[in-house]
């Protein structure tokens, strides 16, 4: 979506008008997709083709199930991705069912190159690649997970090009697997971890009230969350993590400070697979589950 | 490409089968494609449609021309994104003929991403996902490039992929953008810079004669290559940054201590833009670069 008015206005009205921080992952694993979803198949065709389509029906499903307790989706890209050509495809349908269904998109691919790439990224996710053919559209997300390792001339291209959208990109500060502490947590000169250092380059480029540069931040560090709070007092945080990943939604209050669309809480598994532990129809407990994490978000603000 | 020998060894006999150490880089600019490609897109269509058309055109089209001077290819993923669905099949369609004339493939795409995410980007690149329908192949890079911000465990999942397949990783240490001083270069507890940290996870990952596990070394900063061989005695390194970005081939040197194969010498733009500069036929002159840059290359081994 192009639009004239700065990511972080259209942000805050879509939380506040949806009463909802929840950002529904859409992960879709070809292995474990609704039953229905696999009903939706064409019986004939690659499997590329056939798992494209299964995945395009599945994460239309889920939206319309628990779409109405998000506020955004965030479709992971790898799993479209190692799809091929029909994953794209499917990529490219539920963004545009999402929108239909007025929930903003927050692409996750984590990109990250040098500027002249990173251009070319960015295009791909916000706007569009001119070509002798006429202009070729991106995704047209309304933000998009960034990595900052290859330093800020090149996350420059990522915010420009989401700048002249209404768009904004989340930039990957302290991540959510254990993993993690092995480079992010890397003590510095002074010893304050290079995480700190990534915050202050999310403090220093964002735009605008909430700014449009987020910061993702794993809510299972949820000791880091005060720390972060003080290092980026206005930034949006995107927080995975909940649920399979083994975040506590109520150990995230202090990401709601600023005001609660401050806090973008992610849920993707525990909502699509709510109906393995809680039996039933997988839409029906889908719904629930989002609702349950919406409700439980909302009352921390 | 699945294959039961070990990555270094593939890579070294390729380099030396073809006496070759040149990467061709892939970074399909709609606007600066070939005349020629441009015919043979389809008269009517999407634009993305016939971008893509064009773009597989080029790329075929610059792999018939400079490859038999090349040991591999590096198609730049974000290029081919921007192109939605067909985008996607005309990168599938450019490894395909890029295996077809003997050349292994690298996908540059700087995946990095939580580890069960990375398993699906590992599965887009060297394996197949499972699915009700069959597995689904994915790209059968025979190496890629990835992002080490999120740690150790982010980065297993490639490396696991890439093994069952023969195929190799190259982590990002130190890449050629001037911004790359901002985060690699950020100095540690012990003065050391961070990319010194990158480059120990790479010495320490890499398995087999030469390792499976390379770095992405930029070769516009030739004052660390001797410092880099130092931290990375065994390690294939990737040197973008020749040409266009401003690197000289001759200041590679000490990336060849440990033999040819150990230092791929990429090149794109200053390849497929040589008619721009030495006129004539656009073929004619990216073979004559790309022959120039191997006998400068492979001199210097």
């Amino acid at each position: 979506v192009t639009s004239s008015r700065p990511f972080g206005e259209r942000l805050r009205e879509q939380v506040l008008g949806r009463e909802s921080q929840i950002v529904l992952g859409l992960d879709p694993d070809p292995a474990e997709l609704w039953p229905a979803a696999l009903d939706a198949a064409p019986p004939a065709g690659t499997a590329a083709e056939r798992a494209g389509a299964a995945v395009a029906a599945h994460c239309r499903m889920l939206i319309d199930a628990a779409g109405p307790a998000c506020a955004l989706i965030k479709p992971q890209l790898a799993c479209f991705e190692r799809l091929g050509t029909p994953g794209w495809a499917a990529l490219a349908q539920t963004i545009a069912h999402a929108r239909d269904r007025g929930l903003m998109v927050l692409a996750d691919g984590k990109r990250g190159d040098v500027p002249v790439t990173a251009r070319a990224y960015a295009q791909a996710l916000f706007g569009s690649t001119p070509s002798p053919f006429g202009a070729v559209p991106g995704l047209g997300a309304d933000a998009a997970t960034v990595n900052p390792l290859l330093g800020e001339d090149a996350l420059a291209p990522f915010l420009e090009a989401a700048r002249a959208a209404g768009a904004g990109v989340f930039v990957l500060v302290r991540t959510s697997n254990p993993g993690a502490a092995d480079v992010e947590d890397l003590p510095l000169e002074r010893g304050s971890p290079l995480w700190e250092r990534l915050a202050g380059l999310v403090d220093g480029l964002g735009d605008g009230d909430p700014p449009d540069v987020g910061a993702v931040v794993g809510a299972t560090a949820p000791e880091h969350l005060l720390r972060m709070r003080e290092r980026m007092p206005r930034a949006v945080f995107l927080l995975p993590g909940i649920g399979a990943q083994g975040g506590q939604v109520t150990a995230l209050a202090p990401a709601f400070t600023p005001g609660r669309h401050a806090g973008l809480v992610s849920a993707s598994r525990s909502i699509a697979g709510a109906h393995r532990a809680a039996g039933g129809d997988p839409a029906a407990a889908a719904r629930a589950e989002a609702e349950r994490l919406r409700a439980l978000a909302w009352g921390l603000g």
